[in-house]
């Protein structure tokens, strides 16, 4: 699937893609018609790559291509190209682990760092829906599916130790990426950092707080230190609410350029992190008191239900597909060994949940005091309003940080955050 | 330093060997006079490799060729000859990281697996040394540096994530050799495996029981998935007292081919095993009651110090050389920031130490059920008495293996070792 020669990398803006969309005969079947009646539009509304929509007659094709730099930020901060090579591995894994979770592959430049899916429609980035109060019903079983099988076929339990390590190798070359997770994730939120924001004045004292807080700074710490040298399994890297699209019947999961080997606690608590920022975003968006209740209570089922679907199916997985090196079926033999290593299983997935609580809360603070934040906070107008829901979160995120041990279970965290929903915190400001 | 081309590898016998060496000036001149008398004697002890010591008018050489099966075994063993390119890796990077206390690399053969180092002499293998109860002052000093440096400085706490995901990278294709320790260490001391040996019939019970403790199969499974899965730092991989040679005054880490990224108290519970199975052969080895009472004591007391001065030489390096991406300092400024670090740091090396308790159990283990045995028992020519022996230093690794968080100090763990001296092990046979 990869044309052109290494080296002759150029940004395609309309023009130019045209031309080469119609140079590559899949691509022009697919989109029909003439060339010259394709529709381009540019719809990139994340934080690296361009995005371009392009329909034709026939059908329409999605677009994604890396700039050699981050784009909120600018040419002022690189970015390597390879961030599309790896992209375009982990879909290709994910879509053979976990397939129709993903968008379909139509096509990869190697050189160009460019890649054609299938156009998604009429789905929709599920982090809007969430801000609008939309219920989605396939959503528990399908990310769970997605979870389950792509971590689990990734891991030790599944694959031998050289496979393992192959796959890691493979990876390893995207720390660039994994470097913007470990400095806007686990560090900067927690220090004076220039690109941090948060909502001001309010949350003035919070960000001193969490600058000056040395138990959070352990706590995150030791989450970097697990996010880099613990390659349990080919994560998507980037797994929120702004990387799923949506209808209410399919789920589709992208994005996945952050790919790499790494604890799988940190896809799990991406999810359940911005399900519970929906959770806590909810009552700004409220237009009267109560309105998004219903709301609400199905966020923080879904919360719930992911973890205890994710961890039923990751173990089903683990008793009826465990062909890795790790575990082996030799050790547990006979009925004895069943017992024991069934009772082993629950304490492995006892301890991915505390990673998972714990990453969690690290990803909720980095929305609310570092570079990225979300829609769900950002689009409550009220700055007041808006704080008020972001120090509910912040406060249930540093004791998912630093109290981890004591969410033993997932209704030890919707119940936390249930009792927040009406807190008042205190504003010096 | 690389001659020939790919492919022509070739087993190097003494003729073809003599000519070899011949036609590398280097070389030639260390060996000095003409090639015609140079003295060529093959001393592999090893279990996968080819070793010749070469001598000249002018000096010596050792030359190492790995062997593309497994020596101990034969060509029913096939193992890639890439383990060579691997152990000349970790050579390169131990020199630097630890100056003089692995020997100097004077050529390497990439294609013939061949690498010439200087000749170690008059050192000895430090097992043969242990048999025969000599003391070795500088032991300490020089193991805990070498552990210490190369550990610290290839881990997150000295490199960033990118050079540490290249080092990872780097060392990912030795997976054959790994996957030997995986079976040999992890897995088939527990199970029947037909390469399994032990002192029978003395030890048929413990072999039985070994088999059928599923939470020694826990434990040892917990550490396998750690070997395979926590690239914490490079290294060496196989530090056994067969790997270290030593006269009263130096030391040298020899045959690093089992190098890779994994977690660092395999190394570090390696030296320990291996001076805990010295300390309970030692009474085997007695030719009247107490008489290498001395002996003992001392190899408790380094045991004692191998742990204590590697934790306090590593958590040196972490005070002053920690520029790694891990624990940035920016996080820990100010007095408070630097207490609660350090406390961090110990929480740390605790951590370390009960992985290093367990992996030196797992070691013991492997050295008197599984395949590759050790002289400090082997040499005790009663079946009895080193069955005695034996079984005292299993029921220690038991209890290093299962019980591990009750060894909360180095002390325990002689303690512990200390009590077992004159225990009686009862046998069915």
């Amino acid at each position: 699937m990869t044309g052109s020669r290494a080296g002759d990398y150029r940004i395609l803006h309309e023009a130019a893609l045209r031309d080469y969309l119609a140079g590559v005969p899949n691509l022009a079947a697919v989109l029909g018609g003439a060339p010259a009646s394709w529709v381009i539009t540019e719809v990139g509304d994340g934080n690296l790559n361009l995005v371009f929509i392009v329909k034709g007659a026939g059908g329409g094709v999605a677009v994604k291509q890396a700039l050699p730099y981050v784009r909120l930020v600018g040419e002022s901060w690189p970015l390597p190209l390879s961030r599309a090579h790896y992209e375009y591995l982990a879909l290709s894994r994910q879509a053979h682990l976990a397939p129709g979770l993903v968008p379909a592959l139509l096509h990869h430049n190697e050189p160009l760092a460019l890649t054609v899916m299938e156009l998604l429609e009429p789905h929709i980035i599920m982090r809007k829906g969430l801000v609008a109060g939309t219920h989605y019903p396939r959503f528990v079983s399908d990310v769970t599916n997605f979870m389950a099988r792509t971590l689990f076929f990734t891991s030790d339990l599944a694959l031998s130790a050289a496979e393992k390590k192959e796959g890691i190798a493979a990876f390893a070359g995207n720390h660039a990426l994994c470097k913007i997770t470990e400095d806007l994730i686990f560090t900067d939120p927690y220090r004076v950092a220039v690109q941090n924001h948060w909502t001001v004045p309010y949350l003035n004292t919070f960000a001193a707080s969490l600058r000056a807080d040395m138990e959070l700074h352990v706590a995150v710490s030791r989450l970097k230190l697990k996010f880099m040298a613990s390659p349990e399994a080919l994560l998507h890297g980037d797994l929120h609410t702004g990387s799923i699209m949506v209808t209410e019947g399919q789920t589709r999961v992208i994005d996945p350029e952050f790919a790499f080997y790494g604890p799988m606690g940190f896809d799990v608590g991406a999810v359940l992190a911005n399900l519970l920022m929906a959770y806590f975003a909810s009552a700004g968006h409220e237009r009267s008191p109560g309105e998004r209740r219903a709301f609400e209570g199905w966020v923080l089922e879904t919360v719930e239900q992911v973890w205890s679907e994710f961890a039923q199916k990751f173990l089903d997985l683990w008793r009826t597909d465990a062909k890795g090196d790790a575990y082996p079926a030799t050790l547990f033999a006979g009925e004895k060994g069943a017992a024991r290593l069934e009772a082993e299983r629950q304490a492995y997935i006892q301890r991915l949940f505390g990673d998972a609580v714990g990453f969690a809360g690290a990803k909720i603070n980095r929305r609310i005091f570092g570079l990225a934040h979300n829609i769900d906070f950002e689009l409550i107008e009220d700055p007041r309003r808006r704080a008020i829901s972001e120090a509910r979160a912040v406060r249930l995120a540093r004791a998912m940080l630093v109290e981890t041990t004591t969410f033993q279970t997932i209704a030890d965290v919707t119940g936390a955050a249930r009792g927040l929903r009406d807190w008042m915190p205190e504003f010096s400001n």
